[in-house]
């Protein structure tokens, strides 16, 4: 990453993607200075404990005075509010960045708290681990991920080739699409998958004691892989679910349809109709081996 | 493992797990035949290459001749055929055992056929990987796994104790439970995650072409971890889930309720309600790590 990409950067929420963030600053441009905000004085001791920034606060406006970079990596639900009180102390010419995994909402929500003269881009890192917290994160999280922005049409290029820049930076491939169509991938790719896992541990869960405790010592067949997803951070997840709601709801009315599909052939016997389903699904497998992504 | 625990095995199917426990046997017991049987003159060209066994044959009664061990690992919808076809070469105190996911029909469909004087212990390891066929073997896949070993009350304490110094040797956590116990706690562990993953992958795959390459691209937020797992198999899955039929079917329906609920509650914005849920699910992840199966 070049240096001095940008003098002062603000870190609303320094979490799993906010941290790792900060550690990719550190390493790669350590003349940048990085205010860090969060709400809780835990987090923010833990921050200056492992020498994430070189100022911590619990007061985004703080954080974002004179910042010619914001990033808000706090869980959707306080985007709106953070926005609100940043506004007031943007400079002129500042961008705001987001790292959320719905991209629709935000634009809708946060586009209109942005004063004239500063570039908002719309942008999430597709990345992560269970893990969250600021002790979770690490500088290689992003590397060879893809990183999608959102810009409207009217948000000014050289705002987003900074953006493009701070991510290609961190290793990852940027590209861009609109809200809409991001919020329609992501429901398939990450929403999805992260409710089914949280449904299945949670069916789990709800068995009986004697079974609950065989299940956790037989989880080798398959189902630890769902319980290491549905070990994501659950406000995160929350919101996710709540702002992405339409494409979440309409992906899930599909599979559900497609499960009835299957249980109808298990019950029926029909052989040949599961094994032509999981041959099928084979083939995406070999794809995501191919795109690297494996 | 003890020298010659078993003088002549005759492995009856030799695929992921038949050519592990193959490997293990050569490693251990150097001195003990091996007999691969395969339908496919390819996979026992495979195994000749690779030098997985002493004998070959595509003929499981010529297999079984004279062996103290005989393992039945092919896909479970060729079980009964294959003990037809070995049991009048079966020799008196021979033990026929099985590696099968699903064990209450194995039982009730082989048990029978079993002659007079030979011993049958069903099992279980529980391990895998994404991978089939003899090439994808290998020593270490039982290592800390467990496996399940369902005798009938009848079933000779002493060829229990052979089969369970076998799977020790390889590295597994030996235990014993009755049949249908078996085949409910790995309805949840193993073949409802299996299905689900399969459905999932499956909706994906039938999306537009477009959205599709996307999905492939942007897969790491989720969805790769259920394309390793619908990459299984497809025989061998779809046999699991028909021969598995009632206990597989009573878990979906009880994971389909709890999905619905969790639709239910994105749909009317219940956040607290999918907070406490998503909340709830993280502690089987901590009790999977403390079993040291994650």
């Amino acid at each position: 990453m070049s240096d001095k990409l940008f003098e002062r950067v603000a870190l609303i929420g320094i979490g799993l993607i906010g941290s790792s963030l900060a550690r990719v600053i550190r390493r790669d441009m350590p003349e940048t200075r990085i205010i860090a905000c969060a709400r809780r004085a835990e987090t923010l001791d833990t921050v200056r404990r492992l020498n994430l920034a070189d100022e911590t606060t619990d007061d985004p406006a703080a954080a974002a005075d004179g910042a010619d970079l914001v990033v808000l990596a706090t869980p959707l639900s306080a985007y709106r509010e953070v926005a609100m009180r940043v506004a007031p102390s943007l400079r002129q010419g500042a961008i705001v960045t987001d790292v959320g995994s719905v991209k629709e909402q935000v634009v809708k929500d946060i586009k209109p708290l942005i004063p004239e003269g500063v570039h908002f881009v719309p942008g999430h890192p597709v990345a992560g681990t269970e893990h969250s917290g600021p002790e979770s994160g690490f500088p290689e999280l992003f590397h060879d991920r893809w990183c999608i922005l959102t810009p409207t049409p009217d948000t000014a290029p050289e705002a987003v080739e900074k953006v493009t820049r701070l991510w290609q930076g961190a290793g990852m491939r940027v590209t861009q699409m609109a809200a809409d169509h991001h919020d329609k991938v992501l429901a398939v790719t990450s929403h999805l998958p992260h409710l089914i896992a949280y449904t299945i541990v949670g069916t789990a869960t709800d068995l009986a004691d004697d079974l609950k405790s065989e299940v956790i010592a037989f989880s080798a067949g398959g189902f630890r892989d769902f319980t290491r997803i549905a070990a994501s951070d659950p406000i995160m997840w929350r919101d996710i679910f709540l702002a992405n709601r339409e494409a979440v709801l309409e992906i899930v009315q599909r599979f559900t349809e497609d499960l009835t599909a299957l249980q109808r052939a298990i019950r029926w016997g029909e052989a040949d109709t599961l094994e032509a389903r999981f041959t099928k699904t084979r083939s995406i497998r070999r794809s995501i081996i191919e795109a690297k992504q494996a």
